[in-house]
């Protein structure tokens, strides 16, 4: 029996068992069928589907016959800022990344700065020092490759003049009841917090509403924020849009087998400001899924699925199926010793840690004029 | 024994006990001192402020002790757009304009046409209708005369590219409980309406915002509209600008002795869109504090303070104390008859409405370049 656990846009608790999730939120498991639907209409199949990594959906088989029927959709997603962000925060991107190539869609980011300054009780956080946070947030997101010219990104409060409104019409159709069921809000919780999920839920529209017709959105996500769109589809609906369709993305584990790497755990989590040598001593003192000496580890073999070091190559590090698994098989059969396992994965990480802060710094320049401002 | 009665931002029911109300909202009289001080720093008194329809205040000695300081102070009022506007609605802006024009400041005027939107069940109220209706709010409120290089206007939606930043900064420090306190709002309460009043406080300390520097504010109102500043008021101080200064008025009684001059009711209420002969067949029919027969008032007299017709003149037609009194006066000895009463009024009213459309025509082609937008 599964540890029990529990999942809000919040909280992740206990070791998560994806497919009890699929059925706690209503959503369906990526099928054999979808994929080949997908890989017919992207030209390919990106790795993160192919593993499961990406592994459950709302209506995407709608949205793939809207596509194929030549209604092309955009896709949605968002990050909220953080002063440490970590490569988990990543994962969602580079798979919406894959989709807007693949696909050629345009994609709409949003920064919620103002949710995580209603979040947080600290008084140093201030909406200004929220904003940094959100621009620094920005530049790691586009730094991954989005094509700009079919790139929308924006903080909610600086594209206030556009979201407000819209968010007031979706507003209308959540009452606190609705809300507090939904994310655990209670009487203490303060009105924006309350408010604050109607901003997120107007991207999900939002080119509709701009454009003046209706078409159809994909929004690539963390299994946990979910929830705001069981909320938000509904409301969305009522409005006459379309309902998006959702892909959900698992959590790229901690290095000590956390069910999520979190970032205010430092000694699980991977920072995109981390030095090299840090990342190094963090990878060394990962979790693997070998046994205790060298020895046992060879004459018993080892599980990738418990090996942090082999979920990081599957999530993110190593795109080549036949790639990894050759080291799913080293790890299995012990032939791959954990300090040269570690070693080869604090290098790529290491490498793609430069690349990123090269496209960085290229970009920084750019970025005031390329945030939607309104 | 004074009836019972209840005074809230959405409802007003019974006869209205104004010192009661002080008592309850713990604000406070105008004092003769406070009379003093005002008629000395404007030059003059208002007729509204010497005949008590401007009643009670918040903080009035502290922002007059700042205006003596030389610390000028600017004014905010609003008023949510209605289709049906009455001359009630009238009532603080009359005098707001008179507080602009007395102490040479500025004024700053909301429109919170998501208010209106977010607080109806009725489909056919769009957001787009009640931006209709709140342009022809703003013409009404600019036809009253504002010194336009001193008044900025704007609805909510229009202008939340700078505003919603400065509510959601609000917004943290009211919690549900809060407003549901405040309020009467409950768990069927949809969550634009728990964020709203956090819109609302914002123009309280925008141009402290704007211009970088701490600047006080004063608040004419409808008593009724205290409550949001109840809340505010506290949140603001929090944000660590003043807490803006209030001025209450009183209610301007319904055509048939109603404590409130209510839209709904087309009986007890004057429109600005009624036409001369639809103005005098309402004022006929409105009550007087007379006796029933002209010869039984001929002998007894009439009370004015029951007199529709007379409460008109203090609140808003005769600006002229002799004047008043006179017409008081012929009400106590019964010397004016109900009907002469009534046509001179009538003949007033429609005197004030044909001058206020006429300026509102005037004003139209350059309304909408006048609205913040952002």
């Amino acid at each position: 029996m599964p540890a029990d656990f529990n999942v809000t846009a919040y909280d992740v608790d206990g070791q998560v068992d994806y497919n009890k999730l699929i059925e706690r939120f209503g959503i369906k498991p990526i099928t054999r069928e979808i994929e080949k639907r997908m890989e017919k209409d992207a030209g390919e199949l990106h790795f993160m589907i192919r593993r499961g990594v990406v592994f459950a959906h709302r209506d995407l088989d709608w949205l793939l016959d809207q596509y194929e029927k030549g209604n092309k959709f955009y896709l949605y997603t968002g990050l909220a800022p953080s002063g440490n962000m970590t490569i988990a925060h990543l994962v969602p991107f580079i798979f919406t990344k894959w989709l807007q190539e693949s696909f050629g869609v345009e994609v709409y980011i949003q920064i919620p700065d103002e949710e995580k300054f209603l979040a947080r009780h600290d008084p140093n956080l201030t909406l200004d020092k929220v904003h940094e946070l959100s621009m620094e947030a920005a530049l790691n997101i586009l730094a991954l490759g989005f094509d700009p010219s079919k790139t929308k990104i924006f903080m909610d409060t600086d594209y206030a003049g556009f979201m407000y409104k819209q968010a007031v019409r979706i507003s209308k159709y959540i009452t606190f009841s609705i809300a507090k069921d939904a994310y655990g809000f209670g009487n203490d919780t303060n009105v924006g917090t309350l408010f604050y999920p109607s901003m997120q839920a107007v991207p999900a529209f939002m080119k509709s509403v701009q454009e003046g017709k209706n078409i159809p959105c994909l929004i690539p996500l963390g299994v946990d924020q979910d929830v705001h769109f069981r909320v938000a589809r509904n409301a969305i609906e009522k409005l006459g849009y379309y309902k998006p369709a959702i892909l959900h993305a698992k959590f790229l584990p901690g290095l000590k087998g956390e069910p999520k790497m979190s970032a205010s755990d430092p000694d699980t989590a991977i920072y995109l400001s981390d030095t090299p040598e840090v990342v190094r001593k963090k990878v060394n003192k990962a979790i693997t899924g070998q046994q205790a000496t060298a020895e046992l580890q060879k004459k018993l073999g080892g599980d990738p699925e418990k090996c942090s070091v082999c979920q990081y190559y599957k999530f993110l590090f190593e795109p080549d199926d036949v790639k990894l698994e050759k080291i799913f098989e080293g790890e299995r059969k012990g032939t791959m010793l954990a300090g040269e396992h570690k070693a080869a994965l604090a290098k790529a990480i290491n490498e793609f840690l430069a690349e990123h802060r090269n496209r960085k710094e290229e970009l920084r320049g750019m970025l005031g004029s390329v945030m939607l401002k309104g």
